[in-house]
This record gives structure tokens, C-alpha cells and sequence, in this order.
């Protein structure tokens, strides 16, 4: 279960969405469903949060999120690009106000010098278009996931509270 | 993060499916990513966890796992039939060997006399065609899913180990 940080988060937030009208949903690769279950562990949130596609395979960032190939092939699953169309593919695809997406080297395994454990970025969706963001965490497997899903929320929320209801 | 119940379930998952080089997905509806988010806290899931399908909406039902509209209008989302159907369009549309779906009314509210809060479906969608089971669970919203989580991990690792490789 998610911990408590991450519950408030998902507090705040659909205390924010429900009162505005907004709806979510989340694209999570490194994640692995984290972000989506933090959200839904709040009685409620039915009230707005859609689902979430969890992309763990470049085959299903394809087909379930409509990733081009070509993007994988020539930026990675762990990029800017990749994560911006992720999060445009999740809003597309649930029809929601915000979408949100987390691609990332969670860890141990998977780093590179180019693309080191804890490198992350997020998307997120808004009928404004898509943002991106590039983090580096610093801690193991599960401390990555956890910062990952942390900022991911945040950045929801923060739009979320600034969004005109 | 997934109690040490669930990662101990994910582990074994893991360590059966990757020798019979079998693939799974998920299809989740109250439980909320909850089975994703154990599988994948396991340093190299990616070997074998392809992606999950998050459907908390009746719409992300019938969008992502073309469940049809009328089996949910007849039966309702917590049922037998939409809970084979979940399965069945996860392991479909993944491509998976195995796809396990969840769905059940994890409370406090939402409960009625024919679907009081506990109620619970699982579907196992394989090779051999799916099956699905009812679980009456007795917690509260977080224990309710994470008994239908560890109900979920298990009928997997009971499928994986008993299979040929």
C-alpha cells in the first residue's frame, strides 16, 4: 500500500479535481501502478480518477498508449519524448481533463551512463497541451518508485489547485 | 509500496514464470494497481510483467478491455461475467500468457443487500480459457484490497507453477 505522504498527496488532490469538475488518469511505466494506487486508495475516488495504464513492455507503451516505435527506437522508453506521449496518449485515451505519465530507471539493473538509475521523467496532459520534467533520484529500487510517484502527484496537484473550476 | 505479504507472492510469481517463460498482465479495478505495483517492486519483473489496465470507470471498462456495455449494464461491474471479460481483453490485448483481473465493491462505500462491501471477482484468463471465483472479504477499504490483491497473486502463482515450461 502507499504510504502515508503519498496518500495525502492523493488527498489533496481529489479534494482539489472533485471541486473543480476535474478528472485523471495516469500513464506509469517505473512506477508499475504505484501513483494509480495511491490515488484510489482514498473512499471516493471513484468520483474522478478514470484508470491508469501501467506500460511496463515498449509493446504496450505502442499499443495500449499509441507510443510511436519510431520515438522509442530513436529517444527510449526513458526520455522526454516518450513520456510526453504517454501522458497525451492516456488523456486521449480515458478522455480526462489531466492524464500523467512516469517513465524512469527505477533500478537496480537498467542504468547506463547516459540513462542512470533514478533518472525520471514525467508528462503531464492538459487541454493546455503537454509538460515534461526530468528528474535524477538518488536512492534504491524502492526509493526511486517512491520519489517518482511523489513528484507525479505533486505536479497534479499543483495544477489541479491552480485550474479554474 | 506492497506489504512483504504481496512482494513474497511477487517473487515467487516471478521466479515461476520467468523459468516456463511465461507473460503477464493485469486488468484491475478495485484494487487499483495494487497487483502491478507488487509484481513490479521486484528487481527484474520487466522479464515477464508486460503492463496492467487500471479500470476504476464502467467507460475504462468497455475503452481499454472492451468489455461489452451491455454485461455491464446486466450484470454490473462487480460480477462473474465482466470479471471473465476483464481478463480475457487484458490477456488479449497484452499479448500475455496470463492476465488476472480484479473487481469488487473494496468499501466503506458502495455496498448493497445483493453487493454488500467485501464482495469480490477474480478472473484467470489462460491458454485453457478463463475461470473466475468469488471472494466475500470482511475488511475494511484497505484490507479488502489487499486480500483481493493476495487472492489475485495467488490464483497466478498457483496457474505458473503448476504449468509445463
Amino acid at each position: 500500500m502507499a504510504d502515508a505522504a503519498l496518500v495525502a498527496l492523493a488527498e489533496r488532490l481529489q479534494h482539489a479535481c472533485i471541486g473543480r469538475g476535474l478528472t485523471v488518469a495516469t500513464a506509469e511505466s517505473c512506477t508499475g501502478g504505484l501513483v494509480a494506487e495511491a490515488i484510489t486508495s482514498v473512499p471516493g475516488s471513484s468520483a474522478y480518477f478514470v484508470g491508469a495504464l501501467v506500460t511496463y513492455a515498449d509493446e504496450a507503451k505502442a499499443a495500449l498508449l499509441g507510443v510511436p516505435a519510431g520515438l522509442l527506437a530513436r529517444h527510449g522508453a526513458v526520455s522526454a519524448e516518450v513520456a510526453a506521449a504517454m501522458a497525451a496518449g492516456a488523456r486521449d485515451r480515458l478522455g480526462t481533463s489531466l492524464a500523467v505519465s512516469i517513465t524512469g530507471v527505477a533500478g537496480p539493473d537498467g542504468g547506463s551512463a547516459a540513462k542512470p538509475v533514478g533518472l525520471t521523467y514525467l508528462g503531464l496532459a492538459t487541454a493546455a497541451g503537454v509538460e515534461t520534467r526530468q528528474h535524477q533520484f538518488g536512492g534504491d529500487r524502492a526509493g526511486n518508485r517512491d520519489a517518482a510517484a511523489r513528484a507525479a502527484l505533486q505536479s497534479l496537484v499543483d495544477h489541479a489547485e491552480r485550474a479554474v473550476g
